[in-house]
């Protein structure tokens, strides 16, 4: 099986994947902070393009809170910002949020085509490792997987490469890999001792560590502390249960 | 200083370029063929976008020589290909060579923009840190420095982040990175000892094997054989004087 590993969502040239599963990864923070939004009893995110996507959206959606941030700070008006401290249970249990973040909902978005979009992070890496393993073994069809990670823009983003190369680890030897997927392998490897601090020293680390959010980088940076796949779901991110797949 | 790296010359966000040292590295084999015409007394290169373009800069370039490749094979009616034995010192000695690559021109032609385009490739690195540690005595106005990877299509190359990697570690600890750079550092220091292998499992370097040229791979992954920096002026690679530069 192929696993190709996109540096961003934005390209001209994203490969078919109408046969793909596509695992979007956005450390810092937007999939981190859905992983986490989920784990703490949210029922659902409902990604959003643009502010005024989410506003028009809450009209259809009543009582559900409004997330999101440009520029790392929380958008004016909105309920949570792009923090998983916002996501505390006694805010999200129980509701539906509707986010929008600068790279990473664009990335959940531009994946739709594929048959199944799951989230991934650091904090749920081994689930997702778990559950692509289990389907490999139901054999569903399934030609190849792309990881799209949301980047910066365009740009290559180190968190999101350096998740998608633990990914890549674990999966074995025996998976195939296009160059990306190589080089994010080899930059995991390099990194894995002193991730924390590989993560603070890269562009959107120290944007964050700017803003006072050093809090953030280290709980992102954490990994396999929570067991959630989020998958995305006729327009919704929820929980990938079980009993929902046959 | 600040130095950039991007995978690619294509990208939607290309920095803003009018103060800036662009280097464009396409190891697998634009930037490694120019470098060894120059070497062997090609007079210049004239990067042209495409097939027909090449064909009609020759009409105005009497006695000129056609090379390139699509899909790494050498278009039908060209003097040349795109491999560097094609550019030995009896064929292009005293020569002009109008050259159209799938992605190494179209980096260079995207460069143009900046006041100074430099060529990189394995085979020229160490001439390529010379210079640089030189124009930074010279303190020139030079703001920065963006590293073009010629890239495949808009996609990620490894050879070209390696080479990348060599030259940012060349220039010691001091030089501030974006992520790309930074993690094409740690790429080049975790494949150091075993560069051609590395090459040789890279996608690029796959299809070369797959059409029998081995022999390119192992010369294009040879470090420090030519001591030439092919500069852009007016449209020409040539090769840096200093003379003519004060």
């Amino acid at each position: 099986m192929l696993i190709e590993v996109l540096h961003s969502a934005s390209s001209p040239f994203l490969p078919y994947l109408e046969d793909k599963l596509v695992i979007v990864i956005d450390v810092l923070r937007a999939t981190s902070t859905i992983v986490t939004a989920l784990a703490n009893g949210c029922q659902a995110v409902v990604p959003a393009l643009s502010p005024e996507e989410a506003l028009e959206k809450r009209l259809t959606l009543p009582g559900s809170l409004l997330g999101g941030e440009r520029h790392a700070v929380r958008i004016e008006g909105f309920d949570l910002g792009n923090s998983p401290f916002d996501y505390a249970p006694e805010k999200v249990g129980g509701k539906t949020v509707i986010l929008t973040t600068t790279n990473g909902t664009r990335a959940i978005r531009a994946a739709s085509e594929a048959p199944q979009v799951w989230l991934a992070s650091f904090v749920n890496l081994q689930s997702i490792v778990h559950s692509i393993f289990r389907e490999m073994e139901r054999n569903s069809g399934l030609e190849g997987i792309a990881i799209f990670c949301a980047g910066t823009e365009d740009r290559f983003d180190l968190p999101d490469i350096l998740c998608a190369g633990m990914l890549i680890d674990a999966l074995g030897p025996e998976v195939e890999v296009n160059d990306l997927g190589e080089a994010s392998r080899m930059l995991y490897r390099a990194a894995e001792g002193h991730l924390i601090e590989t993560i603070c020293r890269s562009d959107h680390g120290r944007k964050l560590l700017s803003l006072g959010l050093e809090r953030d980088i280290i709980y992102c940076a954490t990994t396999n502390i929570l067991p959630i796949v989020p998958v995305l779901a006729d327009g919704e991110i929820v929980w990938l249960a079980d009993d929902m797949r046959g």
